[in-house]
């Protein structure tokens, strides 16, 4: 096991009916709140009604920003940050998924910034603080909730960039799985492809005498193949609902991450190709993982071989480390076909052309691939055999 | 799954080499510090002559409580808030096993309240803050380094006594293995059993779609279970000190807990009993636990079935789920018993003279037991079957 630091100070408030803690939480903080959210399904299914209710009973002075879209953006964070310094804004409550989550913490990381916050996000420029901030969770997915990661888009220079700054912690996050029922299939199906990666990133990990943490995720990742394709036969039950919710907070909140470091090419890659084209985080994913899978077994044909045998039952007898990790490979796949999952990236209309842009946004902060090392000619082998 | 809220704040700091954090935790903190430890061993090992330089190179004024005893007392507490109010105290930091944390946790709470903290552990007095504190942990058993609970004793009378207060998380744990790997047998094993226990104190409950937890909580039982008797055979061996240390930690961390309400029977009334006797707590447990298995397994003999197949192997061909669970059951008492462990009240000497008084302590806060209720006749019972 390596040394770690594990730390996390969100408040997970987990179950049905969680949203009636929301005004004890909020009295903590200031009169003046942000509320962010995406596209108005929390209109639709009466979520902003009950949050607009809660904040008027303790008397709070409600601005708005809504509209925030998948791969959110460097715009509308700037948006956010205008709204909170010209309103003196005190809390922002991001109501919705992961990428109404990264931008609320954007936004709170920006407010107390001076300049523009994209020189923090994608320089590193440090922040000493950043506005409180609380979560409404949506949309199992991203894990954001429950971590101080966030990854934004800036479209004037096609880059889409992660960050991570204990200050955007938020001080609560509300997860009520019922509120995930609405949730449509294919994005049902992108988020469990999310939490999936997000485990097998950090699975695919160095460390030695994990055994302990890498049966958490084995189990992890066996719980969700067996419930998502029963939440799509009935969208709306509560219980497996939860635990797709549950998986995608720990997937990221440092409970299968703690005592290792994993790879994450997959996301690296993903991030520069979204940036560029505006695909679905979790499809690329699905494309390029079991790609990045195939480059990297020869190094560690162990590695592969049990997660082939322990998550996808793959009987293991009389075949090589190799030809048992690949049939996990296959197996990973055709499930997250199975599912509805993209396969090639022809499947969104990207073709050949900026393959290079890729690779070079891909390392835009230089070599990376802790399990299996990437170069720029890695990266092109990968993007080549997604076609 | 239930409803839960899970809030950890400490900074957990593992691993070897782990120390080096302490003096950038300790800056943020101010110069009067308390070192509170037990009988001396962080003095043969070397710890405490580490710990004072980190603390000098920051010009930090050290005073200290040493001498805390297993099951800490209150006079013990007691001694550490006069130093903290006469001293003016900034900052507790505990050296050693779940003892002394707990002390620090107390002390920490009694140098900002007015009266005897006895009140507030004894009678639920509420606190609004406590001075910060901060642990390095050399013994893996009660998982206090990372939670808000503590347990002590008062001799005058005999009541030993758990409280919680989110005022007493440790700012920031460090927990480096390396500092176990001295600790004797008896110490080790009695370590493993207060995991163990606390793991399954928590197994049995009465939660639903908690799969994937409760496979949490069976995979962390096997792997103790099959790296004692090779921590026994080879005590300096740290990467299985580090799996304890681990399990350890996320036992009561919530890693384990969320999404269900333990029982908590053998603690209550091991609690009770040690009050009156001064036992090892995990000694009792390891007596009282198997007898209490024995007593619920008729309410819910599948949940016994499990923990007999998955985490003790019994094979259940042809077998009722009551025989399965009786197998697990007897499977761990032996397991204990093969490490060293007691078996009986009598192998502490204790004899049946003061049954009432364990039953009547044990129900100081009324009944218990959210798995399989308790009552005076039921704890009466399963003493009785513990000699």
């Amino acid at each position: 096991m390596n040394r770690f630091i594990q730390y996390n100070p969100v408040k997970w408030i987990f179950g049905k009916g969680s949203i009636g803690r929301l005004q004890a939480e909020m009295s903590r903080f200031g009169k003046n709140i942000l509320l962010v959210y995406g596209g108005g399904s929390i209109k639709r299914n009466g979520l902003y009604d009950e949050v607009i209710e809660s904040l008027q009973a303790i008397h709070t002075n409600v601005y708005e920003l809504s509209g925030v879209e998948p791969n959110p953006r460097l715009d509308t964070v700037h948006k956010g940050v205008e709204i909170c310094k010209k309103e003196n804004i005190d809390f922002i409550l991001a109501v919705g998924g992961g990428s109404v989550i990264d931008s609320a913490k954007a936004i709170a990381a920006g407010a107390k910034y001076e300049g523009n916050v994209w020189e923090v996000i994608s320089r590193g420029k440090v922040i000493k603080e950043a506005l409180p901030l609380g979560t409404i969770l949506t949309l199992a997915a991203t894990g954001s909730e429950m971590n101080a990661g966030l990854v934004i888009t800036n479209l004037a220079t096609s880059q889409k960039i992660d960050w991570h700054s204990q200050y955007v912690f938020p001080q609560f996050s509300i997860c009520d799985p019922s509120y995930s029922v609405t949730v449509p299939p294919e994005q049902t199906v992108l988020g469990i492809i999310d939490i999936m990666c997000h485990i097998l990133e950090n699975y695919f990990h160095n460390g030695e005498h994990t055994e302990l943490q890498d049966s958490f995720s084995e189990i992890t990742l066996k719980t969700l193949i067996e419930t998502a394709p029963r939440l799509l036969a009935e969208p709306d039950n509560y219980d497996d609902r939860a635990k797709v919710m549950y998986a995608g907070t720990i997937a990221l909140n440092g409970t299968l991450q703690s005592g290792y470091r994993g790879d994450w090419t997959a996301h690296i890659i993903e991030h520069a190709l979204s940036g560029l084209y505006d695909i679905p985080h979790a499809g690329g994913l699905a494309i390029l993982f079991p790609v990045w899978m195939k480059h990297a077994i020869d190094s560690h044909p162990a590695r592969f071989a049990q997660l082939a045998v322990r998550v996808f039952g793959v009987d293991g007898t009389g075949k090589t480390e190799k030809e048992v990790g690949y049939e996990g490979i296959e197996a990973l796949r055709n499930f997250w076909m199975t599912l509805g999952a993209p396969a090639r990236l022809a499947d969104y209309g990207i073709d050949s052309s900026r393959l290079e842009e890729i690779a070079e946004h891909s390392m835009m902060r230089g070599e990376f691939g802790r399990f299996y090392r990437m170069d720029r000619e890695r990266i092109l082998a990968i993007l080549r055999d997604s076609f």
